[in-house]
């Protein structure tokens, strides 16, 4: 395959930042605050754009904190990471946006969020960010 | 499927918290009080229904625990666990609520429940609730 | 736990094969009629009831089949095997009643149904019934 | 989440099999025509959309084939693959189109699409398509 | 340890084969008789003793067959297997023997019995007998 | 199977702690006694019987110290953990009993004894016993 | 990282099938001809450079044979494959040149050469090229 | 470390092929004759000398038959597998060797030996040498 | 093979340190200076010559820090690994060199580098290097 | 087997302590010393002989260290560990009398021996050793 017309096929449509869907976001209350209690989901179906060559990455985000008084719904999750798909975004910058979306809803004791990203040119990528109130 | 008939289905007849049968469970006494020892129960078997969507959840729950004078006799434990079968209750509250009714129980000097819960919409969750006396 | 209370736990309401859903069941057409095509459903959360002893059973249920004109529709499978859930039938009887139901609905040219269910009394189980048109 | 919030998150702009790119395929002259060879190609980062419910799906695309005279060119096969990730087709279909395109484009001996996609609903779906010449 | 203690230590009351109890079997109905239907137990727990060292082995045994109209029940296999637990008898005898009191109980269309030990010595044993009708 | 039946089943001869052959233990010097040394036995073939159901508990047990002046001699400990084959001993109680009787026998500056029994009723169980000097 | 510099980085001097060390291979007798005997050698540190993008590929080789008179000398077998390292070969023609290389070495009833190739672009890539006498 | 005292450090007392000890192996009867039986010995801890280099060979060794009237003795099969220890000896005619002691011993219906050794110069190696009947 | 022979062989163009190509690095800017996040890279290709053997040696690199102000580039981290293709440079001098290398682009909080390199003869080598500001 | 014939056979030439050969061991120097750099060997092939049984043993031994101003060359390393081949060492005492021999050799910071031997009596056996300067 040739470089022009490989450049051609690179050429889709990405979306902006701000297609990411922070206004579904949704919390419920946690039936027992105060309590000793942490929560984990692991959604393996990650996908975002890489921004230099508009290829998709694809990894396992792992989100984890202790709530306060507000668990996040769990469709409404789905929906905010379903939103990412064409976003190009920096491997490295998914968690932190993630991290800071999920503080301003839920106001958790604390917060983590992994990402274990599949290889790309041979390499893999994992980053993790850490919220501590 | 048109999503009428969907909500029909939907409608089956979950159980409230009234039908958890914390009675059945039954303590014996622990023949080393004292002793620096340590005990956890593996249940790969857990299922509750989702109060949501009326669909039912699974998971592996694993409770742990350091005796004081007493142990949960493992056959009224595992009654006790499969009444949560047609219960409608969040993931993340079914740990604390076993917490909670083995705490009650057993007196003992710490206590742990984890659940690890199949995916749902794609994410896998974790629960874990601590207890320290 | 003595045997008297034993026995009165035991006494679920256990629903009849009445209970098993087959009419919820929908077909879709299959776009590649008379192509070579195989499609296979891995259902780990399968789980009925033993109708001897009134606890539930847990297997994971995978059907397998060549299509002639019809696919099942995902969904409506999903709400089928679900209405499995109360119901008292033998683990070596599940697989023939799956075949049975969706023979019917799909006329495929084979089908298959295997079940491995988790332990009881230290005994894992496995059936497995084959429909050949 | 409410019913109609969950419809308006699923209008999203799915693509038709137009997008499909058939036409990036590239063929390259294999250089041991008429010896016995077979070649498998593994993508564990395959995604489409459900045409029903607007959500994504995942899977890992396996092609084999015994070549006559050409190979697919990997970095077109990429290309191509990529472009489904927008396009609204169900999982059953998807391994038969595969099949279809780059039967065309290679005039194999044989030649077999196999796709194990993620869990929907707790069911994974296995298809497998195969060409005899 | 010297030799003369170690042998004493050998001296366990052994059982013979008439320990085996083959009278505590019993057979089911098998509801879909003609149907083609196959059943495999695994029992991960098996345990027999070897007729000259005096020691345990411990194995997993698989018992498959195709039920012409009998099903063996469960938990009467159970208490069979555990049977064998301080019977001396040789590891390649096993599956002969579990074999032969099953095909009389089930007139199986076929029936297989496999045995995996555990390493004696360093070296794993594992044995299969088929019975074709 | 009736309950009438299956209670004669149960009633075998189970034996009394007494059977439990603590006489057999020997120990041997250690070489290098005052180095910074940690030894640990893993034996995957423990078995005793449940002193309420007469059924037999099958787990890994594994035993770890750091020896003062004194190992265990690997053949007595062995056929002392032969000894509980026909026991009547709970799960929670085996690994405290362990470790008393080789504290007792090794003077070890520490020493832990783990079970992981296999699952019965579905539930796995796991204990394990701390001595620090 | 600009294309520029890129194209720059590939340009190192990728070697031509000239540097494929055939002659170095060398057989030895074999002491059982006639008898049935399969060989088989498993490499997994195998690489070669892509000719179009200069790149190194990975692969884990496995070469099986039945013998007839010869087998290859495994230190020489270490030495030609290794003089793949800085080749430029495509990965689907890998395993025609190592099979024709042993074939004329060995004179063996068959022989079968399979590469399993670490993933390009996400495609992981399997050859297999086999001879018959 | 130089060439000349790494020549020293090879040049160990290699036995010879004298030194296997085939005479120790014993049979003992099989007391199912005429059976449909197989039975498998699998001997991770096989260990032998590179006539070459004098450095240590490590493979698992698995010995598998169809019996007629005789079983191998397990524990003279240990010593006689433990007898290759320090003999000089190929990789490839480690099976032949034991495949023919094995069949003058035993008369069997079929056997097969396979052995998988651990890699020398990153390249493993797998042998397989069958007798039939 | 013979010695001389071998010896032969063994005089490939090993590279000297010089062709490391340190120069080709790039950093670029990380979006969420001062927030605590950490990042891996895992490169399981990583291959260089034993200065010795001149043999290559394989393992897998993973490089894990945390970030102050600067990002590298993945293709051009890519670019770096593979310039140590062809140079002859100890296991355990391979860590300390990319450590000093990436310290010196990125200026990061903290910095380690891993590797995990196959075995030479018999034994695997790991080796990490840890940098702190 | 009778128990004469077996004496008999466990009458080999064990080698004592003195085979041993801590003379072969030699360090090269570290290039990076005062650097935070931690070095393990991991040797899946070790076997030295049962001082009582006279029967092999196996084990895993890992050597990990932080290196002050040496290293140890490989290849000494190696034949330094094939040396106990033949000699009569207790399992427990091993990763001691490794311990020392390299502690004196390279002056480390730290240095941990670690064994974990293959099953006995269905028994496996790990020892750690550790040294801090
Ligand atoms: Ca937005
Ligand atoms: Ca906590
Ligand atoms: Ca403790
Ligand atoms: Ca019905
Ligand atoms: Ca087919
Ligand atoms: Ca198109
Ligand atoms: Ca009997
Ligand atoms: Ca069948
Ligand atoms: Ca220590
Ligand atoms: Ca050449
Ligand atoms: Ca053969
Ligand atoms: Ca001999
Ligand atoms: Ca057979
Ligand atoms: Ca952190
Ligand atoms: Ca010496
Ligand atoms: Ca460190």
């Amino acid at each position: 395959m040739n470089q022009e017309k490989e450049k051609d096929l690179m050429r889709w449509d990405m979306d902006t930042y701000e297609a990411i869907a922070t206004e579904v976001l949704e919390a419920i209350p946690f039936e027992y605050p105060g309590s000793d209690t942490e929560v984990a989901y692991v959604y393996p179906e990650f996908t975002s754009v890489c921004p230099w060559t508009g290829l998709p990455d694809f990894g396992e985000l792992t989100i984890s904190y202790i709530p306060r008084e507000k668990l996040v719904e769990l469709k409404s999750l789905k929906y905010y990471l379903n939103s990412f798909r064409n976003v190009g975004i920096l491997q490295e910058h998914v968690v932190s946006r993630v991290k800071e979306d999920l503080v301003q809803l839920l106001n958790p004791v604390s917060l983590t969020v992994k990402a274990d990203f599949r290889p790309r040119g041979g390499i893999g990528t994992q980053v993790q960010a850490d919220f501590r109130s």
